[in-house]
C-alpha cells in the first residue's frame, strides 16, 4: 500500500492526544511528509484481561497511521508481562505464569476490533508476541544487552529513585524490564514506538538499542494519559472503580462514563472519540462559560464512546433512557 | 574413599592460611569430625594464562582436603571469566572472547600439577567448566535467579560502593557476576566453597542460593591473600613486576622470591610451603630478634618453594649459587 500524504491528517496525528514526540515532532513530520513508510508499534503487557479507554487512545492513533498506509504492529508482551514492568509500582509486581498470560490476552483482539481494523487485506495490522524472541534468548545475549547500560542509568527511572528513597527493595530482574522492552524495538526493527508517558524511560532505552544495533533513529511517540486534570488521579482505575473497560457491556460503559468527573469531559472527548477537534473545543468553551449542562454533555460523550464499541443503535437507546 | 579423621590435620586445615570460615570454623570442624564426606570447590576465572603463588595457596589446601578423602573440584570459570568479576576493579573489565579463555586455561593444569594430585585414582580431583551450565541457561532462568536479590544488596559490594562514590559506571551485567558465581555452587551442589577474601561477597551469594535451591548449608572457607603486611600491596602483581608465577622457570621463581620484601617472608612460608608451622614460627622469632639474616632466610624460602615446582635438585643448585 502506498503512503498517503495528507497534511491535515498528519497534523492531527502529531497533536491530538500527543504528550511528546522524541527527538522532535518536527522531525517526525518531515519523515511523514517525505512519503517514507514507517513501521510503528505499540506493546501491551498481558497483565490483565481487560483493556480500558486509556489503551484505546493508542490503538485509535495506530489505526490512523494504518489508514495512511504505514505498517502497524500490535505487540503483545506475553514474555515481558511475566517479569512485570515496575512502572508506577512502589512494590515488585507479582510474577505471572505462562497460563495467566495466555488467559489474559485471549479476549484482547475482540476488545480492540471496534477501533482497529485487524482484518484489512491491503494493509494488515501485524500481531506479534515477544515470547517469540525472548523465549529463545540465552543468558549470554541477555548479559550482552545489560552491558549496554549502567546501574546508575537504570536507577534514574522515577519509580526506582522513589523506591530507593523509601528504602523499598528493587529486585535485580526489574532492572531488566526496560532493556527487554527496548530490545522489542530492535527485533521488530521499528521506526516509531507509541507509548504512554509512564513508558518513556523504557522507550528511550529502545531508541538507544535501535541506534546501536541497527544504526537507525527510532521516534518515541508519547500519548497523553487519562488523568484527572485537578486531582491527577488515573481516570481508568480498576481498583478505584472508575475505569471504563473495553469488555464492558453497553450499559456498564455508559454508566462508567456518566460517573466520570466533569473536569474529565474534555480529555475524554479528545482521546476517546472521533469527534472533530473543532467541535470538542466548542464544547469546552460552552462548559467553561457555563452555557452547557455538564450532565447533558457527558451524555453526548457516552453516546459517542458507546457507539464505537456497541453500535449507534444501542448507544442511542441508552442515551434516550437517561 | 573413606574420610580420614585426623584431629591435627583438621586443626591445621582450619587455621593455616585461613582468614575466615562462615558460618563458623567450629561448625565446619564438627562436620569434618563427624566423618561426613564434603564436596569442596574452588573456582578460578580464566582471565590470565599464569597462575601465581596466591592461587597456589588455595590448591595446596584443596589437596589436603583431598588427601583426607573429601571430594574436591577445581572449577574453571570459562564462562564467568568472559563477563569479568568486577572485584578490586574501579573500571569495568574488558570482555574476553571464548578463544581468549581457552588460550588462558591451556597450561593451567600443568601449572598446578606439582601441588595437587590430578591423577589420583582413588580420590580424583574433578575438573569442571562453568561454560557447561551457563551456555545452556536461558534468559528466563537468569532473570529468575536475579529475582532472588535486590539492587540494594548487590550495590553493598565494596567495589560497587566505591565506584558509585567516585561516579564511575557500573555496567548492569556486572551485577550478575556474583549471582553466576553463586549459581556454580548450586550446579556443583557443594558443601564448601574455598576462596580469597575478595570473593567473600560472591561466595555468600552462593551460600544463599544453595540454601534456597537445595536447602543445604554451604560453608565459605576464606583463605588469606598474599599482601604485604605493611604497605597492604599485593605481593603477586604482574603489573608491578612483583609476582611469582607458577609457569616461571626455576631461575625466575628463585629470583622472584628473593625480590620479595623482608616483611613478606613469614606469610610466604605459611601460605606457599609445606614447612611445619612450628619451624615457621621459629624462623619468625629469629627474624624478629634479629638472630637470623633475612637474606639467608629468604634463600631458604626460595629453596622450599622452587623445590615444589621444579624439584629439589634444581632448587638446591640455585640455592648454592646465591
Amino acid at each position: 500500500m502506498d503512503v498517503i500524504i495528507n497534511k491535515n491528517k498528519i497534523d492531527e496525528l502529531l497533536t491530538r492526544s500527543v504528550a511528546e514526540i522524541l527527538p522532535s515532532k518536527e522531525k517526525l513530520k518531515q519523515k511523514m511528509l517525505s512519503g517514507d513508510r514507517l513501521r510503528i508499534y505499540i506493546g501491551t503487557d498481558a497483565t490483565g484481561t481487560s483493556l480500558h479507554l486509556g489503551h484505546a487512545t493508542n490503538y485509535m492513533i495506530l489505526e490512523k497511521f494504518r489508514q495512511l498506509g504505514h505498517e502497524v504492529i500490535f505487540l503483545i508482551g506475553d514474555f515481558t508481562s511475566r517479569i512485570g514492568d515496575p512502572t508506577d509500582k512502589t512494590a515488585t509486581r507479582k510474577k505471572l505464569t505462562r497460563k495467566d498470560v495466555v488467559e489474559n490476552t485471549k479476549t484482547w483482539l475482540d476488545q480492540i476490533r471496534p477501533i482497529i481494523n485487524l482484518d484489512n487485506r491491503e494493509n494488515p495490522v501485524k500481531i506479534m508476541y515477544n515470547h517469540d524472541w525472548f523465549s529463545k534468548m540465552d543468558n549470554k545475549k541477555a548479559l550482552e544487552l545489560a552491558g549496554n547500560f549502567t546501574v546508575q542509568q537504570m536507577l534514574e527511572r522515577d519509580m526506582f529513585e522513589k523506591r530507593i528513597h523509601e528504602e523499598k527493595p528493587i529486585y535485580l530482574h526489574e532492572l531488566f524490564y526496560p532493556i527487554m522492552q527496548g530490545w522489542d524495538s530492535v527485533e521488530i526493527d521499528v521506526d516509531v514506538e507509541m507509548c504512554g508517558n509512564d513508558q518513556k524511560f523504557n522507550a528511550l532505552v529502545g531508541r538507544d538499542l535501535q541506534g546501536k544495533y541497527r544504526n537507525k533513529e527510532k521516534f518515541v511517540f508519547i500519548t497523553t494519559l487519562l488523568e484527572n486534570p485537578i486531582t491527577k488521579e488515573k481516570m481508568m482505575s480498576k481498583s478505584m472503580g472508575t475505569g471504563v473497560f473495553l469488555d464492558f457491556s453497553a450499559e456498564e460503559m455508559f454508566k462508567g462514563i456518566m460517573n466520570q468527573a466533569d473536569e474529565n469531559i474534555y480529555q475524554l472527548f479528545v482521546d476517546c472519540t472521533y469527534l472533530p477537534m473543532k467541535e470538542i473545543i466548542d464544547i469546552r468553551t460552552k462548559l467553561e462559560n457555563k452555557i452547557a449542562d455538564p450532565y447533558e454533555i457527558k451524555k453526548k460523550l457516552a453516546l459517542e464512546i458507546v457507539s464505537i464499541y456497541h453500535g449507534r443503535e444501542k448507544a442511542v437507546k441508552l442515551f434516550e433512557k437517561k
